[in-house]
């Protein structure tokens, strides 16, 4: 397909090489220079402008945040001359600028989902993301050869699309739970004289299998906190958490909680190490860092 | 081996039978009769006090809580009178208790192992327990035949019996955690639109495998609380957690909001279902239940 | 003076009403014109536009929030048009706001005062408000015979506007902070056999005189909650806190808790009460609503 | 009148004082015996033992918690051999401490009267003590001379004396918030650049006047904490509080956040600081401490 691509960080780069490496072609575009010229020696052609992007079949995009989105593609003059027929948001985004994006697409006759997805870069890199999808099912059949580059399986989450991004919303947001639980638990177990591996030796052979227990305890217990995915950006998402259930009047407790931590983890100097260096504040509260 | 078995509640009746199973001599107490003739029925013999079955060479003890040991087998009296060379308490108990029963057995020449378990009654009724195992290693390896006939696999926590106790503690307290941020984040899928199913069927099929997720996750989502683990059993096992934290001057805020949720819960007459009605609370905190 | 005054909610209308009587010319602008025909038939002129009020010498606002100033107010060209040399803006809005708003007047030649006042529409009326002043101490001078016939005390804290916000916003915090604690307090009161009004008037003979816990503990008591302080207008205001801490990476924990608890009023249809009613949420979690 | 006291701690010295000082015999009995030799010095009589403190009309008794009246005064053989025809419980003990206690002395043929205290030692010693009782109206009639000396002012809070001890929890946890919320808003306030004695100019000036805010707002603003109130014993009030709410299904969601922040000041050496010091904690979590 004719696809243009537009957000080229971390995970975008990753997933517009493996739109390239299936053949379709991909005209891209970032707001810095340096990824556009790598996927062009990867075969990619590079948009002059964002609206150049917008000149082919599909739209794919994958930027920072709302506040990226909003400023960059939520243009009614940029949407009047596009000619894609679909835009697909594959970014963490909250469901209220999906509902607002949908909403403008359609009144210029364009297509919009939301497949916001779930792994990280290297799993990007191997064309084995989770893709959430959510939006009209024709679109997302039209799209589906693209999915089938970027990922091993895709969730269809209805014709909503901000449901996608209530989906990714909470899958984070129990994810961010499970670290905030491991890091406490491990200052008790230290704190009375427990190792931290003893205690992961247990919940991994028992009632925690797979790999995010393991993966962020053992960061903990070896206090090594090399980011995969950083601690501020961990806040984000709870404060996306937290924004979808105001909007809902849905109080998430815990969420609350996790806010609180992250951003004592971030007061500390911790925003750019792992979200497992909530560890570190659980230690500190205790007087153990 | 010679053992005296204290302690036939639903976990307690499981794990003697299949000592009996195994081809122990095992001679049984409970405060109420009903257990007793059964196990009686399997080949155990029914001591007529609790002195009676610490006249073996171990004493296993599987009773409700931290009061229940204190008035049955924190005594001078019986302890002096015993002959047990080793007492394994396998209850989920505080690690307070573990240190002031260890020190107690001591000075009557007892050995002393805390070997709380993981799984439920049907897993106790296969042997398959996971059993967490803290105290003197050569006591360990000598009660190694009775772990064997109950569980599926022991893990090894050191000299310390109180570890074991922290290892339980600590994990039940991730599982009561995972609950409650599934319970908050269902209540925000479906005020958002989003079935609770589909949810679920993301986390399992992405970050989160294993039965906790997908099993507690149904019973919310269905909304169907035939009780595997009691809710009003989940606040005894965070008042442990919160009271071993304060014990070692831990904070856990995760813990604390388990507390309240529990709480509420039981205020609404939830206690008696499954841990899964935490998603009730949550519905009902954002008016949806 | 000759002061423009824009911004005439329930409080904005009984403050342009003193600064009249106390003999200011006073031209005023409101998005809705209603307050406007009142205040004309007080003496005050109408403002055909926003630009008309901006003037004079001075501009007075006391808008919604940080959308409605930013939206009506922070715009380039009505400053640069303008004649007035200060703007005092009255309303409680964010340090974020106050700071940006301070930078983008300073660029145009205008002084810029926050001075958020304490007190409701009655103490309004009465010209009897608490004013909390930051900004160049000689603008503050200048605009003083305002600020006499608006109210009885200006705090005056310093030459960085935003610091009257981030004292506004706490005082608010704390205020919420306490009707939260009264609310668990009675419910807990209640539950356990003692009347609200006996608890209250411990609390108000002995630690906590002043109209704060009287006022609110009363309606509490009395379960009327006639809006003073309406509870959805709580939530603002703690998320004004929360955001002001984020912004400094201060945890506030408690602010998370009363979020979450006005949430969960709001979403029980108590919005419209008086914040008193963060009494039958706590009722309503103990089961007893 | 012929009174006995047991417990004779830092408040309960200066209350047997004030009867003394009103012409009351009084046989005073403590654990440690200087605080006995001070009183006999201005007239008490020493009891040698506690038994001997049960052998006139009336006991008072000031211990220090509930563990300390259960073992020295819970106790059938000494009540049986008591003369006493009341005993006044003015310590801050449980509801649940108060309802045994209750139907023990009744069994006995004493009556029984919970009357727990506001004020601290220096208000003790001038005989200023808020005294909040409750019990059988004619007994407290028969002991108001006794309260007459200890107390300005006595609150009737009915029949069941349990529910006098709520109201004392009450208090206290409605004391303990004001302080942990004046120790966020602080910790706001300083990261935002606002000196917290101008936060606390604003706060007493208009919504909080009284010594609560003053007092302990001063200590954080100074960051000298000369214990007045003790940190720890500020977390056993919260535990009480935190008791009687799970006894009763009532959470508290501020009580719990106010316990996480005693526990931390604790593993960070501030126990036996003044209450105040949640300042410490507040700042601490902000990096600025």
């Amino acid at each position: 397909m004719n696809v243009g691509f537009i957000g080229l960080g971390a995970m975008g780069r990753e997933m517009a090489a493996q739109l390239l490496k299936a053949g379709h072609q991909v005209k891209v575009w970032n707001r810095s220079p340096e990824p556009v010229a790598a996927l062009v020696a990867q075969g990619a052609e590079a948009a002059a402008t964002p609206a150049a992007a917008l000149a082919g079949e599909v739209l794919v995009s994958m930027l920072a945040d709302d506040a990226a989105v909003e400023s960059l593609l939520l243009d009614e003059v940029l949407l009047a001359a596009a000619t894609i027929t679909v835009h697909v948001n594959m970014a963490t985004v909250s469901p209220e600028l999906a509902r607002r994006a949908a909403e403008l697409h359609q009144r210029h006759g364009i297509g919009y989902l939301a497949a916001p997805v779930l792994g990280r870069t290297d799993v990007a890199a191997a064309g084995n993301l989770s893709i959430l999808a959510a939006g009209e099912a024709a679109l997302v059949d039209r799209v589906a050869p693209l999915f089938a580059a970027m990922g091993r399986q895709t969730f269809r989450l209805g014709e909503r699309p901000e449901l996608a991004n209530v989906a990714k919303i909470s899958t984070n947001f129990l994810l961010i739970s499970a670290v905030e639980a491991l890091a406490e638990a491990t200052a008790l177990a230290e704190a009375s004289g427990l190792a931290a591996t003893d205690l992961l030796e247990v919940l991994t052979g028992t009632l925690f299998p797979g790999p995010v227990y393991a993966g962020y305890g053992s960061m903990m217990a070896a206090r090594s906190y090399d980011p995969a995915f950083r601690l501020a950006l961990g806040l984000k998402d709870v404060n996306l958490a937290l924004d979808a259930g105001a909007a809902t009047h849905v109080p998430l407790p815990i969420a609350s909680v996790l806010r609180d931590a992250l951003l004592e983890g971030i007061a500390h100097g911790d925003g750019g190490l792992d979200l497992a260096a909530l560890g570190e504040t659980a230690r500190r509260r205790a007087g153990a860092a």
